[in-house]
């Protein structure tokens, strides 16, 4: 079923019209009156609609988007050389993140100067959507980049369970994270609204070079929890989108 | 630490000389007498080396290869379109799987013919045994594909928990299907050595038009449990990494 995101919702019974980039899409699907389509204020809820002829709509009732997981994880990445990041970051809203924040590291080979950076998080926003479309995602994950690595960990250890995956952390798993916030007892609870509180979880990863003692120390000291992804090396657009899965299937979204 | 796949492990106190690929690779790296490096049957086992000088390795005693996973997880693919399948190759390896099978279905888009899939066997091949030895895995992944889906799912049927991830499917979870086996009741078990027995989970999906509905009555006629990877539908390059990582956190291993 064709789905589109708008800045509102019509009120049951109302109706809309496609415009913009929704216009174009609806086109191309060559929608049919009788046929249902989903719009979707990217803010977790859906409203199912009619096609009444052309691009114009009749409104149902609005309801959650099942397709939104019960915990808000933002993923913090360090930044990655060549296309990976928009790899990371198409994956990462298929399989459910609310938030993908880009950061500075000492071992970062991509460094985007201001005016690269400004035009790298457009595309970044646009590739975020479109997936969140395919994916039948509620929300569009916010895509943003951290001033310095400081002020990315003083961000990301502010969640619930604020977790940095390091390769030479071997005995912290990301389960006993979970577990020590309770985290995974969420799995047990029904998903009834998107009202009830969410869990926060962040899940910081390096780049290529991973991270550098002082920058673990650092991390530590803001209160991040240091974890390992498992004995098997992960590549730098491997380790979030594995860490993401993780936390999904831990929360029963998998 | 620099590690090598090859045929045969020297004996504890034994020399050898890298030759090949590992000879090249060697001298790209550069190493120095003293340094240590790995050596691997792929087939489980490490033998640590240290470098006498040149391409010549005084051996250490075998040990079992921490990298590699309590379980032998196989993933089933239908042909995907242009280079995915690289993609989700070089990823599982990364992440744990220990044979990866391509086969036709239906609504596969790309069927290569007989010559060109053998040149891509081999280049897939490649991908794998550069993957393990980066993601420092004890075995290198068997790459090959089914002649048929009836051969496929007769094949991936026979695994301890034999799983084909659905998009229709709404119901039954990965969760409910390894603890129907109780694969997760492994995750007590101590990894003591790569000789105690394993657990066979294969992990099928489909390409990018899915499975046709007479395909899903077939597996399941031959044993295959269907199951959901959520509400967000993956793309077919996504689901079978997310499927895999899953498992891998259920198992204790992620």
């Amino acid at each position: 079923m064709a789905r589109f995101f708008v800045e509102q919702l019509p009120a049951e019974g109302g109706s809309c019209t496609l415009t913009g980039e929704n216009a174009d899409h609806a086109k191309v699907l060559r929608l049919k009156p009788g046929e249902t389509v989903t719009l979707c204020d990217g803010r977790g809820t859906d409203c199912p609609c009619t096609v009444e002829g052309g691009l114009t709509l009749r409104a149902g009732a609005s309801l959650p988007c099942p397709g939104e997981p019960s915990a808000r994880v933002a993923l913090y990445l360090a930044f990655p050389k060549a296309d990976k990041a928009e790899h990371v970051i198409q994956k990462a809203t298929e399989l459910g993140a609310t938030e993908i924040v880009l950061f500075p590291s000492r071992y970062c080979v991509s460094r985007p100067d201001d005016k690269s950076l400004a035009k790298k998080l457009d595309r970044w926003q646009k590739i975020a959507r479109s997936a969140a479309e395919q994916s039948r995602r509620g929300v569009i994950p916010a895509v943003r980049a951290a001033d310095s690595y400081a002020a990315a960990i003083e961000e990301a250890a502010n969640a619930d369970v604020p977790v940095l995956f390091y390769e030479n952390e071997a005995r912290v798993t990301l389960r006993e994270a979970l577990s020590e916030t309770n985290a995974e007892a969420s799995v047990a609870r029904p998903r009834t609204s998107n009202a009830c509180p969410y869990i926060q979880i962040t899940l910081m990863t390096g780049a290529e070079g991973g991270f550098s003692e002082e920058e673990i120390a650092q991390a530590k000291a803001a209160g991040m929890k240091i974890c390992t992804l498992g004995p098997r090396i992960l590549r730098c657009e491997t380790a979030p989108l594995a860490g993401l899965t993780a936390v999904m299937y831990a929360l029963g979204e998998i």
